[in-house]
């Protein structure tokens, strides 16, 4: 009794932590604090776009992801770490990022972002014999489910996604001048969370540099490195100046550079090559999904970062995998 | 010599009711009166829609897919459990209600029916070290092959499947009233073979309530409340009056209500967050093949039932899974 | 010292060789004779279309994966075995027929080719539980990305696919004299490598034939069973002129009746109906991909074995399964 009520106790006051660490997870930070800090560049970019309800349900996300966790009684330690909500904070960002302002919306947003709970522990139960985790996939499944569907529920209307088309190569001209290759890649960066916004890129290198250099630094080179690509191979100028070919890119460099494999100059090579692969993944993820109007959220981070570590290569990755 | 001829006779005997089961086991039922109910539905559904060839097909069907587990010598006890006969029926009901009635079609039934067999064992054997079987997806992966290539194969056309387009949400007035609500309701059961018609509706649930209550329970709530889901989302009218919405949430609701989980309050509020979610994913598949004009078949039905059953929470799921 | 300076000299001595031996590997030949007259076939063809930078292309393809397996430091005996160099000689092909001659899509078939040695390790990871092997899916889905991405990036320009659109029939008149269908059945057979020529087909014959009998013999019942049955069930003319419902089903009948399973009269009716079940298979992944313009490669292939490998049956394969 005196455990069990010990143990409510310090997990209500755990709680907001909780949430922090759920953020920071999105790019692999067990620390509250560059949690924190990515909420502030969500709500800085969510306003500036005119759009603060994207915030709003990044909040709901997360808070009803991580409770899913606790309701359902998995075990505790991956919740504290914020294993269970950095699934529900992107749905709570993606959803009224794409989708209009119903209440059908919200009560759709609340059941996929518990649902993306338990989405991840089967997701993991069936990765588990090859040693890599699920990723934001569950956040990717759950939420596509969703946004096809309001194809079809005019109660949760597709009003900011794409018209579905037959893809096809976009002609646009497009700044090329150092500060509008800046923001670009800092809108890459922000991207990550669906934020249009290069201010909201600063918070998040700073708060990935809060937590780890070596995460800051492949987050920036990544960024980087994936705009040089896209531009190299004249890709579509209006998704580049969004930042929409960095966001993927991104998580594949902290992920490789800077979480699952040893810091090593082969684990570098590894890295650029796969940031550069994700590149090719994100057009092809955009042009499959384009005669169903779909976006690729971060699928195309979990399929090339899969195809780098499936390989299990032991010289890339002498390292024990965490549970992420 | 002798057990070998004992085994042929009993067999030859025991055929008809191996039938039965199988057609019973698409709903879960190891029981050939329910099989039997369930062919009657067919027939009577068939013949009211004009297309007795359906239940014909679904005779072949089922015939075709028993003798296929025959021929390969697969265990016994499970053909006789209908376990080779579900995929079957299902394939014999699909084919000539979406492609024309030429020979090349029916040679075709004959071929998709026989592969569901092997199919069913490769899935099977893919699934295992997760413990949930392949369900109806061997019928579901098969035909969709057939279907596809009937758009190119002008031998087998097809010709009661939609025009493949972009989706869109489509503004069809539905009359709301108790009468056809319940007409709605009976629809979504009679789906699940593919049959538009109350009656056979009324049937399936007789023949469910033969077998078992707590499966005919589920499948009656199953059906309303993906009826009360996809109003209150305000999905396509066309779709919700011809029971679209209902099929693949009885066959969740089937699964997780009365047959993988046990029997505890805990399941109910499990049974009735995946039949709600089902729904979400029929649309979304729906939405997804629309530019393919593919119809889903029973694919949201698996695809949800997969992902309430890979996390294997203790909780849910104290029963060891049986065969099926 | 001495050892590994030895290991080096044989490995380059026995380089070419190693070359060789990845090209007879698309059809399961591990002889360097098959891989040389393959290439013979390959030059030949691609001249003959005015297309030399494929046979070019497939050359760099098979060097670069073969040397990306070096520089991995994958196991040595698969890589003189030539299945390091399988996919990449097929990358090779496909990059210079499918899209414009640009540098950028040199750099992406040299990124591309090296790409399918990891992604052949990682899929084989996968996979060994249920001992098949990847088969040409690292191939098929590394091209995949590459080719969806060139719809978007104008560096290197989808020229020569075909424009996305909704799947329908095609009526168009076919020569059925005999020299005609002597002509569509070795175009399905020099397909394999994505050559369009009749000579290139007999060259692939003779390839076999010097290696394995049983090889040759089942790559001309295939073709000319795929030819029957898209026949029979009216396909587009011009595919079928130009021997693209051969290809998969070549690589299929190989595979089942020379390659994984011992040799029968069981092991000739599973491969006869493997054949037959290719074609509808091919035939619909064409339609699935029709609305993304996507060539489906030797997926059908892929998804056909696979279909008749995972039940493994015992009856139908008891000899153990090769690494390949």
């Amino acid at each position: 009794m005196t455990t069990s009520n010990h143990y409510l106790t310090s997990s209500v006051r755990e709680f907001p932590r909780t949430l922090f660490r759920g953020i920071g997870q999105v790019m692999f930070q067990d620390n509250w604090l560059t949690g924190l800090l990515f909420l502030c560049g969500i709500f800085w970019g969510a306003y500036e776009e005119n759009l603060g309800i994207v915030a709003w349900g990044a909040l709901i996300g997360v808070v009803v992801s991580t409770l899913t966790g606790y309701i359902l009684c998995l075990p505790d330690e991956k919740g504290a770490n914020g294993l269970w909500g950095f699934n529900g904070v992107l749905v709570g960002c993606a959803f009224p990022t794409f989708m209009g302002n119903t209440i059908w919306m919200w009560i759709a947003l609340v059941l996929c972002s518990a649902m993306t709970t338990w989405v991840r522990t089967g997701l993991d139960n069936i990765l588990r014999p090859w040693k890599v985790s699920s990723f934001t996939f569950p956040f990717v499944m759950s939420t596509w489910f969703f946004l096809l569907a309001a194809r079809l529920f005019s109660g949760m209307p597709p009003v900011h996604m794409s018209t579905p088309e037959f893809a096809h190569g976009i002609q646009e001209s497009l700044n090329l001048d150092f500060g509008s290759l800046v923001v670009y890649w800092l809108k890459g960066i922000s991207q990550v969370f669906l934020i249009n916004s290069w201010v909201t890129g600063v918070f998040f290198l700073a708060g990935l540099a809060v937590s780890s250099w070596r995460a800051a630094f492949w987050c920036a080179v990544s960024s980087a490195l994936a705009l040089a690509t896209v531009l190299f191979w004249h890709g579509p100028g209006g998704d580049i100046a969004d930042g929409l070919y960095g966001f993927s890119a991104v998580l594949t460099g902290i992920a490789l550079g800077a979480t699952y494999c040893n810091n090593s100059w082969k684990t570098w090579i590894w890295t650029v090559i796969g940031v550069v692969v994700t590149v090719f993944i994100q057009a092809a993820m955009n042009a499959f999904f384009s005669p169903m109007g779909l976006p690729t959220l971060t699928g195309p981070f979990c399929v090339a970062t899969w195809i780098f570590l499936f390989p299990d290569y032991s010289f890339f990755r002498p390292k024990p995998v965490a549970d992420k």
